[in-house]
């Protein structure tokens, strides 16, 4: 760990691990890749929006090695059988709230139609990816605030660079640890001698529920533990009346332009279950946790005449390279958990429900003195 | 094989395999299960639909064990990962086509909270299981003809006892072995010795493409090599242009009595596959063959307090009953495919598409001469 | 069906589906497969063996693509978890009974030091495929008669070309829809338009039970019913006992030299599920039905250093050439079972145990009849 | 961490987590599990042996619910797939080398059969549990020291009660982070309102490799990171000319008495991982981290007459008491890890290579000091 003063980025204000970060510390890390945000909050209740992903800017044209994986299926990924069985990605991904999924499932066909107009006609048609997190506990969800036509919208916004952390677009209404969750990422750069190669997560961290505090742990030290009576969500009453608190959920995309294909994203993805071991978490009965890992450098063509070129380039098979890709995704997503946490702001939505941010300086000290 | 005069009833007009059909022949043979189609047949081009089927009046109440398995995963059942990780259904299944899935499932969405308000507020929210077909061929699938309102409406109208076969439904624009497909259903019910448990099938058959006819295999004859260049589908200029035939989809659900669990019902769902096998399909690649098998027989009941209680039925373990359910499942299915094309009839859609129904009487003179 | 004059190979005397056979209608079709045979009958209760199938000379160098599949899990091929994460297989692939698995991973160990002296020295040390059917009816498993020299010399006699069918090697003490069952093989060649590749099948088919005889499918024809009440096997009085009737395994092994990665591999191999249901198997409760597929057209290469080289052949996209794939396994696995029925000679084994031979005349005649 | 003296037991001397450690702070608090040890340290360079564990004294008899999981599939577990396929484990589960895993699978198989002669004569036959980690860096690996009969002793002398941990049994010649590994276990005991249930790890610690040193974290603190250029092990010439440096394995057995079954038990299987997270364990590529959990509370009985009871006992739906089960796994994971390297002392195997036990005093000062 070393801290340094906070830059005007959204990276967390420290350093850990073996590798570096690369200059966003971010998935947009990664040549190429692309983020967008829808942000909602609107009146007393409404807390929620959706986050795009995009590998490139048109992956029906240029489709990119993927894989995905649910660690804990307590939710929902779509477009995952397609995934698996192609072994690419021709979709953008979006996240939004559970009860959104179909409208922005229509919002991103909508989309590449609008690209692709043959889509259906002379054209194949997308199985889009789109994953969800629960927000009703500061978020009317009931409301269904995310329509299809904002998810175009969306998908037109994403552009590469920097991009906002914390409770904005999918993670708008997210709680965490008990804290202000949300949009957090992170990325790893290996060594030239290893190839070069960017690792960059991006997670939608919903992983709230009163019983994770305790765990979080940051950068080895157990924050949660020595802040378990402080900064207590305010949980109003028709909430504390849920049967069975929500666990909520953490959607996690790993983005590399290290030429790896299906089995090996399939790999790749499953690190960053290490990652989350690391901040604590331990994958609660209700949380969903779904990943989904791509590769830049290993793509799959569309022709002209809808045909699909397979990828040129070898996969990588050199264990030293695959090891540290290994190791960088789950520092990638390690760090990616607490970007979300640093980077969360004290929200108040639904009936007076409140989540607090993280007490950045309080953690600091934390990190510091030991 | 035993020919028979045609009942009624959509049922295939011969029995074949080791085990009785039940009275319907169909997947409401198993007690409590609902069905329910909208058709969309509008001008020349709008030849779609959706078709509904409920293991019970209530699922959100009383789930269903389950299991989803993507034998071809070139498609999409939304809601498949929450069923395998809790082991249990607890939404409608739905199935319509691939550019309205998203509308499909806000509209499962929106029926649910209709009968259960707490959904979102006090209570957790549903992941419905969507499952789509590919009907650009004879419908104009860029329409999106099913909107969430018209599956509200679908949902409604879902009841137990007869429905209809063939085109209608999800299956309006299928096409399958270069005949018209779509909704076939039957069912297997065991002896008393063996439980008399029923296992009742449905699928939407849109294995379509070319190539597929030839394969056409019905009750042992190959019935598709002999038909090969008679009843040829009209494949309008836009359509042959092409790059990559649509070899389409079956969508298979699987419904029994018999008390299995998740484990058990992959299993089961499973050996669809071998029925698909004996009908001649050999899982074209894009094909997105997709099933899910669920049990009336093994529930869990959610308690006032949003809790869930467990089954309290044992499982299964007696090998000859599973065996038979097996059988039964090969049987069901096989018949079930069959039964998409006896109900099978001509259809002209986008462009002037047409896709011939079987031959029925010429079928049948081929069973019976051998 | 083409019925011809039984030629001398071990080839079943007819023709079905769309492809034509190879040569030898068999897995060493496929460029550089080696197979051998150890058989072992002794006294009135010795009726075993084994059975290796190699890629090539020396796959610890020359790892081919691959993928395992539990169809059925009733059953063990060692080795599946590492050959599906390493996406290859880099050890010969031996079947041999249930109780000698040991025996024939440690033979295999001793074959591949005795080529490779530096393994588990300064090289890494190999995880061997072997897979087992349970043989107890007609042989006294529990003498554990192949031992690991065995499985030294067997490996050492494995070569390309021609081998024999039926009651040999591994499938020497097989039964398979209670005729005499054991090893077949087949293969497929595709058009020269669609690569000119070859797809080989070899089965070990014990796929036993009295309960199958009935199901028995013989390109579309429904033999097992029709002999339902001939050439049951004697079934001694111990055996009777059985409280879970021996309903016995199928291994799959198939090759091809088109370009394929593991993922598409599972795919393939998936495939054989499919002709297991043409010739009407349900894939029983007690039968493990474990599948195997690699592909001697997409290589990894040991170097002398001990790194690994990726594959630099480009893997298959072209959709026709995949679907002609499919159907080509479907057809071989299809052919290699038939293949199986059609060598197997009427056995006695331990206690008298007795299973007959298909009746092939019979049957021949039942298909030209139709 | 609450640091206290070391106890007799093989138990690390501190406590960490949210739930207490059972009496013995291993495996066997969970009632009726048994382990034993065969350790084989012979000359300069035989340094292995195979460790032993049974979910109660028949298995055969009294099947337990279980699951088996490949986290990194570079290893070998063999019968995972028919535990998966049953959802029960009917044989003890044995550890050895890698080579001797057919010498194992042949002893348990031996030990099987004396206790129950009519296995293969009128009852099934079993498919033992042998997993394997790779102690060549040691151990002359290839002198295959562990026989058959060894093995039959193993089996013999297994017990319920404490348990000698570190370099015993399969442990004898593992490295992990570069110390000493081997045997190590820990257990977790959930308050009577959470159903008082137990789940208790045991794990082959073989999660060697240069690189792992550095991300050894040992209850949050960076312990591997600051031992970096201390206790190097010896590395023979010999074994630095590894083009592939040998990254070792991790066993992981999880064990508990609460009523889940086979899919609830692959949940818990998969929260191990999340555990060796916490160790700061990234999966290597050439580690092979295969778990297995199995419940002696939801069990399966063989009849006299060879058929199989079900389970009567409900599953477990409680979500509390299923999130407090994950995270005592991953509480007790992380412990076993600990509790391997604490127990590891120095050790010198062939050719002079030599690994050196944790500084117990030096990490607990690191742990007490912050």
């Amino acid at each position: 760990m070393t801290a340094t003063a906070a830059p005007a980025s959204a990276a967390i204000p420290f350093h850990f691990g073996l590798y570096p970060a690369g200059p966003l510390d971010g998935i947009t890390d990664v040549p190429g890749v692309m983020v967008g945000h829808l942000t909602k909050v609107e009146g007393t209740s409404i807390r929620t929006g959706a986050t795009a992903i995009l590998p490139n800017a048109d992956p029906w044209v240029t489709k990119v090695a993927a894989a995905a994986l649910a660690f804990n299926g307590n939710g929902e990924m779509t477009g995952s059988q397609w995934v698996n069985e192609a072994g690419f990605l021709e979709t953008p991904i979006v996240l939004t709230d559970t009860l959104d999924i179909g409208r922005a499932d229509d919002g991103v066909i909508s989309w590449m139609m609008l690209r692709h107009p043959e889509i259906g006609v002379r054209d194949t048609v997308p199985l889009p990816v789109v994953a969800e997190c629960d927000d009703q506990f500061l978020n009317d969800i009931t409301a269904r605030a995310v329509s299809a036509n904002d998810v175009v919208h969306l998908l037109d916004s994403a552009k590469p660079g920097q991009f906002a952390r914390g409770g904005v677009g999918a993670g708008t209404g997210m709680t965490a640890f008990s804290f202000k969750g949300g949009i957090g990422s992170a990325s790893r750069v290996l060594p030239k001698k290893l190839g070069g190669y960017t690792v960059g997560v991006l997670v939608n961290d919903n992983t709230s529920g009163g019983g994770t505090r305790r765990v979080l742990t940051i950068d080895g030290v157990h924050v949660g533990a020595r802040l378990l009576n402080e900064y207590k969500p305010f949980i109003p009453k028709h909430a504390a009346m849920h049967g069975r608190p929500a666990y909520g959920s953490i959607i996690i995309t790993i983005a590399t332009n290290a030429p790896l294909d299906s089995r090996q994203l399939h790999a790749l993805a499953l690190r960053a279950g290490l990652g989350m071991g690391r901040a604590g978490l331990y994958s609660a009965e209700g949380s969903g946790d779904l990943f989904i890992a791509f590769s830049t450098g290993e793509t799959f063509q569309r022709t002209p005449s809808y045909d699909i070129e397979p990828p040129h380039t070898p996969i990588l098979e050199d264990e030293d390279t695959i090891n540290a890709l290994y190791l960088a995704t789950v520092e990638a997503t390690e760090g990616a958990i607490y970007d979300a946490l640093f980077n969360g702001k004290t929200m108040t939505g639904k009936n007076g429900a409140t989540v607090y941010g993280l007490p950045v300086d309080r953690v600091m000290q934390m990190l510091k003195q030991r």
